[in-house]
């Protein structure tokens, strides 16, 4: 069992058998240990990935995605910004649905800060069913890029995200894979 | 001129004589090299202040409040999330108008991760008119923390903000202040 996964069964707590409440070193607050140790592991993974972006989407992978940068010869880091682009804006955009809280949500990047010459590492702090992702991948690819690298902090696999996007031909790498919370049990995947 | 400033001038965009764009290394790109310059600044300039907290709201500012802790002996962040406080949440909250968008947003924090003996180092990208980090101050004097300092990114003294915060009884500390954008000229305050 690795650093991440002791430290989500011991302090995360499960609400209503599918959520995982982390807000304490994850979603509100951020334990600066438990982030340079994810940073880590995703930089040493994707290391011969020849990565040249890093993609996430606001708020909440924008510290994963920078911790990840900082181990990995400091490439730049993009997040999409959720919600109605700006007037005048040249993007690219997805729409995402939030099962957690059932509303479609449209995500943008403008166009200059993705490249068809582009290795794209795509960082997220949860994958449940798959959407963020997946607007990630829908983004990356409409500016040509390469979707190099799928990294994921908490992996739900009792959720269908994993599949979801290894339909489309990707692999996921998550750090910490939870198989079950029912009965407000955390298990974690072997 | 330090190596932020020298960044604006050369590579930022005025819009309207009061938007400075700087969106490819600050607001949607980040810019790793001066997240970690931006991120040592901060953290020598309040490093006499005992501090045990960085309080940031999301998006912008989570990446900048991460590259201070970083520097800090890894001190936690604390994220204040925009929009309603979850059902049954127990939050610090406050209303923050933007002049951008001319709408109030609703801030808040978990009670659990602000305390009374914390000492607050509050960290934002932008100060324009002193809303948002007006707005921080009040969630963490609400849980009778002291507002131990105050680093900006970048502060656009053209408009009210440190007047409004320093009337308040507290300093600022801003990396790049901007005196004027008329004309669409960055001109940078002495």
């Amino acid at each position: 069992m690795n650093f991440l996964e002791k430290k989500i069964l011991e302090e995360a707590i499960v609400l209503e058998e599918s959520i995982l409440k982390v807000d304490h070193f994850i979603n509100q607050q951020l334990d600066i240990e438990i982030l340079r140790y994810i940073g880590q592991q995703f930089a040493t993974h994707f290391s011969d990935k020849a990565i040249t972006k890093i993609l996430t989407v606001e708020a909440s992978g924008i510290a994963f995605a920078l911790a990840t940068a900082l181990n990995m010869g400091d490439i730049p880091v993009v997040f999409a910004k959720k919600g109605l682009s700006k007037l005048n804006s040249d993007d690219y955009s997805a729409v995402v649905y939030s099962f957690t809280r059932k509303q479609n949500t449209n995500i943008w990047v403008n166009k200059k800060y993705i490249k068809a010459q582009d290795k794209i590492l795509i960082i997220d702090d949860f994958l449940a069913n798959g959407s963020a992702v997946s607007g990630l991948i829908e983004i990356g690819t409409a500016a040509g890029a390469q979707i190099s690298g799928i990294g994921i902090v908490i992996e739900k696999s009792f959720q269908g995200g994993r599949a979801v996007i290894e339909e489309k031909g990707y692999s996921v790498f998550s750090l910490a894979r939870i198989a079950s919370l029912a009965n407000n049990q955390i298990v974690m995947a072997e």
